[in-house]
């Protein structure tokens, strides 16, 4: 990964190269899609393969890259929790700098740029700076996720209603959400980036009055060759992420339609329940 | 549409046609996406190009539809508001005698299958008919629409999260949902098939608590040629429906995102302020 990582020289290297002047640059906001490489829709296909220059997160599969023409240069502004290679601010600004030495920029980001993904800031700042920008849309990773463990986010028996929420918290410690207004029966919740804060969300929960018997599903590297979905109720979501070692990007599905997931852990579940009664 | 509707009839011939005997027939419920035809993803692209048989909506792009073999038959089962052209359980029905007659089915549907599009149902069904099912997900309206009218639905200083609900009432009067659960401010609130209940659902939303002065966008034919996005406040939801005769699909996205939006409106905005001047 170390030698994805831009550093200033090198990005002033990149406009050197690719500068064309007179040529009005612009920038595409692309989302990627949940993580299978096939889920990229045909515009953001078509949108790589054009870019002069890929400015992208760590969730973006390399197959979706692979896409680009041999030329293109890659730029990697991705962030693990609590180290960012590049501050949103220095990505704001690569972009505008970029755009405005001609280049065709494809900023692309995992699932859909609008959900958790900062699109909105970065098209703020890009049109403030006079830069033509436009946003694809993709899949987003709570319906990636869905359709892969068999999980209607909606049901006209079971939701009414499906809600994204993020489990990162600015502060670091628990997100600042209404649980009241969250804990529905007839409602599913998506969190996304939840596993780290998911025993803590599964508490507040229950404690707005939300069953603990809530059916919960945990889908680990969702849509991808190594997807896991882990079924139980919110009573044991706490106990689930460490028992099966949740450790990939993950989102949590909480509400009666998780309990219609096609579960790949009968045959772990079974094994923990033969080794409870022994 | 009439010669796009099936009968009975058809459909047994269409059978004959297609029948592999010994060969084991499959669906794949598949997300055509918000309604640009390039917003359909690779793996659905794939599978309408391999279809022996597709079973579509009313909201699918032909441009989407163009992509399958020129032998391949099509079956319209869409609804209008209150006219079926099929039920839901002839729907069910079809679905599993196409496969068993060992056809490779898309069942093709706009946005995402598990995004009120009683995708959830018919996987239950064929799965429980013993059909093999596959769920490919889809751009969802909300987030196509969202995406070409710039506005995010997530936002780190004005929308926490997002819900999606639907204004489209079992018993045809308004829908049955939580408004105080609902009326918040921090948190964007997305229906789809809202637009006769508009009206109705601005009043219940006010009566919860929501500011009258909450901005809303109303994204009409969203990512299609002729979208249009009209901006204003909650307050004068109802009033801008008909002001603005929104007849076509349309999403609308309630909360402080929606001021973000790029307006098509501003000309007849600023006729209507004229006008009320004068």
């Amino acid at each position: 990964m170390a030698d994805q990582r831009p550093d200033q020289e090198r990005i002033v290297a990149i406009g050197a190269h690719r500068a064309k002047p007179g040529a009005a640059g612009r920038v595409s906001i692309v989302g990627a899609g949940p993580g299978d490489p096939e889920l990229l829709t045909l515009r953001a296909l078509r949108r790589i393969e054009a870019a002069d220059v890929i400015v992208h997160d760590r969730l973006v599969d390399p197959a979706v890259l692979d896409h680009a023409r041999g030329d293109v240069r890659r730029i990697y502004v991705g962030k693990t929790r609590g180290c960012h290679a590049l501050s949103q601010d220095r990505i704001n600004d690569l972009l505008v700098e970029l755009a405005r030495e001609g280049c065709a920029v494809v900023r692309l980001k995992g699932g859909d740029p609008f959900v958790f993904g900062r699109g909105g800031e970065e098209l703020a700042f890009l049109e403030s700076n006079g830069i033509q920008t436009e946003i694809v849309p993709g899949v987003t990773a709570a319906l990636g996720c869905a359709a892969s463990a068999g999980i209607p986010v909606t049901h006209r028996d079971l939701a009414q209603a499906v809600t994204f929420v993020t489990g990162h918290a600015k502060s670091g410690s628990e997100p600042d959400l209404d649980w009241t207004a969250l804990a529905h029966t007839n409602h599913t919740l998506v969190v996304y980036m939840g596993v780290a804060t998911a025993a803590k969300i599964a508490a507040r929960l229950a404690e707005a009055g939300m069953d603990r018997a809530m059916p919960v599903a945990i889908v680990e590297n969702g849509t991808r060759e190594n997807e896991r979905v882990v079924v139980g109720s919110l009573g044991e979501l706490g106990t689930l992420i460490g028992s099966h070692q949740i450790a990939g990007p993950a989102v949590l599905i909480i509400g009666r339609v998780a309990a219609l997931a096609r579960r790949d852990d009968l045959s772990q579940l079974a094994a923990q329940a033969a080794g409870r009664a022994a």
